[in-house]
């Protein structure tokens, strides 16, 4: 089969859950209508085969879930909900048709159960396999959230347990062993993240978040990166372990916080909430969701970012990747 | 420098000519206010080194100019007029800041020249340089052109000469060796082609364009493409042949029309119009662009594509470039 063959498939396996897609695959552009009310927002991230992953590590399919819950996790972290997406993808000649629909079922069946459809996108030869994907998404602009609108005092808090990425990659990478249980713990939140798409929604909707971003580059970077934007310094205080990254701590001889701090990948969000409405908000935000927003800290007027270590101040240091450092 | 140095340097070489970005490079997306009548358009491209663009062939600066420019020529061909753009980047470690700055700036001054602005994309490591681009547009309804328009007996045209772009290519592989001032005209088309935005957008206005589309992967290719698109056949009776074209087509003791209708990238539109309208419209063309716009044959309903020379019908083979055949 040949480029027109293979395009005419994946128009097969892209939806359009929204029915908003006015145009798809196969034109020059797709078209689509934005809500009238509603400011639009766009994303795009790009992997890399042997940078961000290696196909030993995964299947096809979960190359294309991972890649897509990236791009959604930050249309999320705007409080936006995603509502379409385009694909380029980079093929090498050694990856068959097969391999390359089922890598596209992932990226469909991901951006889809958060209702956006795949429209369009590029299909090309490349020496290594490379996906880059563009999410649009949509939010009201009173529910829009920034990194920049932390208040000293904020309570910092996260949607979920972290480290769980971290631990799965090293264990791939055969740094560490994982018992099984563990492994399957670490391998889903590394291979098949979920972006926690209805959570931006549900966090964008209240005045009280002032501030939101996801948890993607490791938790110290990301902090950092917040505070920085919001003016502020940030005190963390408590950290919610995945039992995985616990685990693959202790088999490091590692610290688990400090584990976890270094994580990445993890696709929580980040909130800077205002401290009289947290308790109420958590309680909502439990209710909803079934399980707490997790207080990890305060921002503070103080610039310094610190992480509270059995009861001792330690500088944080950003310890994520960095390409071009 | 860090990733977080160098995005702030990409930052301040992106603009915002319309003023309608609400949140640019460095949060987790991007934010803009989508006009409220009109439909968005999205599309992408990904360039590869040395399966689309050698960097022995030109400078950074022209490959950033000549990605962004085949993205805006696909919203041009709807009709559209761009808004912004998404750039993802991968950067071998051989490759200067300096370089990746000058490559940014090709596109940013590309962009801005069309009135779209950067508003965020993505920064990594890749064993090949590596773009991707994604370009969001906007246009009236009314205006929105598929390729599916056409209707039998709908004059075919080009807006501008055909193959000059592959006369470039082939002078930089050095397959030919065009004299200088046919070398300029072919390099100057391939490296730094024009994406015909205002005659997009102008063409889109006219009720009598049927369909329209733009001549990136070759000419008889496209012209299957918009004439299977539109259930109807073609006939090719003559093409406007690039001056650098003609003088490659010579040295390779090609049929010049032939060389040309093989080309690819020459970012021409390719429209299909009412026959009683093609006079008027062309000349309106002309006093507006200050060239006419170019009758290259018809729509017909007899499904067959045939190309014209020398007063015989020969069948049109789709001659572009197919990754996957």
């Amino acid at each position: 089969v040949g480029e027109d063959e293979l395009v005419a498939a994946i128009a097969q396996i892209a939806g359009d859950p929204r029915g908003r897609v006015r145009l798809g695959i196969g034109d020059d552009a797709a078209a689509w209508q934005p809500s009238r009310s509603n400011r639009s927002v766009i994303t795009t991230d790009v992997l890399i085969e042997d940078v961000h992953f290696s196909r030993s590590w995964m299947s096809f399919h979960d190359i294309g879930v991972r890649a897509m819950a990236a791009n959604l996790s930050d249309i999320a972290a705007m409080g936006a909900r995603p509502v379409l997406a385009t694909v380029a993808l980079g093929v090498p000649a050694n990856v068959s048709n097969e391999s390359l629909l089922e890598c596209y079922r992932g990226l469909a069946e991901t951006a889809g159960a958060a209702n956006a459809s795949i429209v369009g996108g590029d299909l090309s030869r490349s020496p290594v396999l490379m996906l880059s994907i563009t999410v649009v998404g949509e939010v009201r602009l009173t529910n829009l959230k920034q990194r920049s609108g932390g208040f000293p005092g904020d309570v910092l808090a996260v949607t979920g347990l972290l480290g769980a990425s971290r631990a799965g990659l090293m264990h791939l990478r055969v740094e560490i062993a994982l018992p099984d249980d563990m492994a399957a713990e670490g391998l889903s939140a590394f291979r098949t993240p979920a972006a926690r798409c209805a959570e931006g929604a549900f966090l964008g909707a209240s005045v009280n978040v002032h501030a939101m971003m996801d948890c993607s580059d490791g938790l110290s970077t990301d902090v950092t990166r917040l505070a920085r934007a919001s003016g502020v310094g940030a005190r963390i205080e408590t950290l919610p372990v995945a039992s995985s990254a616990s685990v693959a701590a202790a088999l490091l001889g590692q610290d688990a916080e400090a584990f976890a701090l270094a994580g990445g990948e993890d696709f929580e969000l980040l909130v800077a909430v205002a401290p009289r409405a947290f308790a109420h908000l958590s309680a909502r935000f439990a209710a909803r969701f079934g399980r707490p927003l997790l207080r990890i800290g305060v921002l503070q007027a103080d610039e310094r970012l610190v992480v509270v270590k059995q009861g001792v101040e330690e500088p944080l240091a950003p310890s994520g990747w960095d390409h071009f450092s």
